[in-house]
């Protein structure tokens, strides 16, 4: 009964418990038990765990986006609506969770931004990427005239993802998803779609 | 040279070291080296490193709370004003620190509120306090009309909150201050202020 485990199924288990407990609070021997493979195979594929947790952070920015694109790219909805069904998604997924768990690039930037450069660096990248998705859709959305034109939609979709993931940690505290149906809204009922001054 | 160390002392020092590096990176070791005491004075005052936890984080709020209460209660500026002036406060003192630590209420919402549950509730206390203290400064606002008037204040407060932590938590994996800049523009000069479509 004996299985050869990739290097998948130990960064799916990592993901796992790294997402729940954070990266200090897990050990290697956590993610093997939990991967069940002995410890040669982990450092046969990751130099450290601080590699690993690069791995961790790639596999899980693929997966949202895998999640994601359907929605980003479905011609049917309006951009602006396209934006908000995202953001829903991911809200019901943190549901699913008690509120538990939150974004895993939001917990590993608080954890592990000043202390791991390559880590932050990484992350950063991350978010630039989903910032310029949303960038796109904003622009779209200006173009029809649903939000502002005179905002710049980079660094409009650059404080949606902050705010949403500041309603995040704010509901993991809360232990309810309250405050992050205040930030749907708030951003897409009243600050995103209100009527411009100069017209 | 036998100097006493208060309490006090030992919780300064854990304060700067868990702000730096995170609850689970931060040994109760390395808390008495900086303390400069011995074991015992630790577990004299604290049963455990998550005890502990709990006076970091009320110092911390009693420290935010002493900086932060002049401006609250300056009665010279406009109430959206001093709301404004608090948060430019708390990121001056986030780039004085190069863009790092952040705040410890997010630093630990983020880290322990899954694993520890009285530090969840003793983080969700603050975090009331603090809805508490903007909710009231955005009540005169309203009665003022420089905000719009149908929005509730207590959750506007909340969003306030939870966004601006979103904004130091996209700045700290930056290492620039843009995010928090942006969140003030967009909050103090745009989002707050829109005029009332119904008036």
């Amino acid at each position: 009964m004996k299985r050869i485990h990739s290097k998948d199924d130990i960064v799916q288990a990592g993901l796992e418990l790294i997402l729940s407990k954070g990266f200090n609070a897990t050990g290697v021997e956590s993610i093997l038990k939990q991967a069940n493979v002995p410890k040669g195979s982990f450092y046969n594929f990751f130099s450290s765990k601080e590699e690993f947790s690069l791995a961790i952070i790639d596999r899980y920015v693929a997966d949202r986006g895998e999640e994601l694109r359907p929605i980003f790219n479905d011609e049917s909805l309006p951009p602006l609506e396209r934006v908000k069904k995202s953001f829903e998604i991911l809200i019901a997924k943190f549901e699913v969770n008690d509120c538990s768990k939150g974004c895993l690039m939001g917990n590993l930037g608080q954890e592990m931004s000043d202390q791991f450069e390559n880590v932050r660096q990484r992350l950063e990248h991350s978010l630039q990427g989903w910032t310029k998705l949303l960038s796109r859709l904003l622009l779209q959305a200006q173009q029809e005239r649903s939000i502002p034109a005179d905002l710049d939609p980079e660094m409009l979709a650059d404080n949606l993802i902050a705010s949403f993931q500041g309603a995040l940690l704010r509901a993991k505290v809360k232990k309810s998803s309250e405050p992050l149906k205040n930030f749907i809204y708030l951003y897409f009922d009243r600050f995103l779609t209100q009527r411009e001054e100069t017209e």
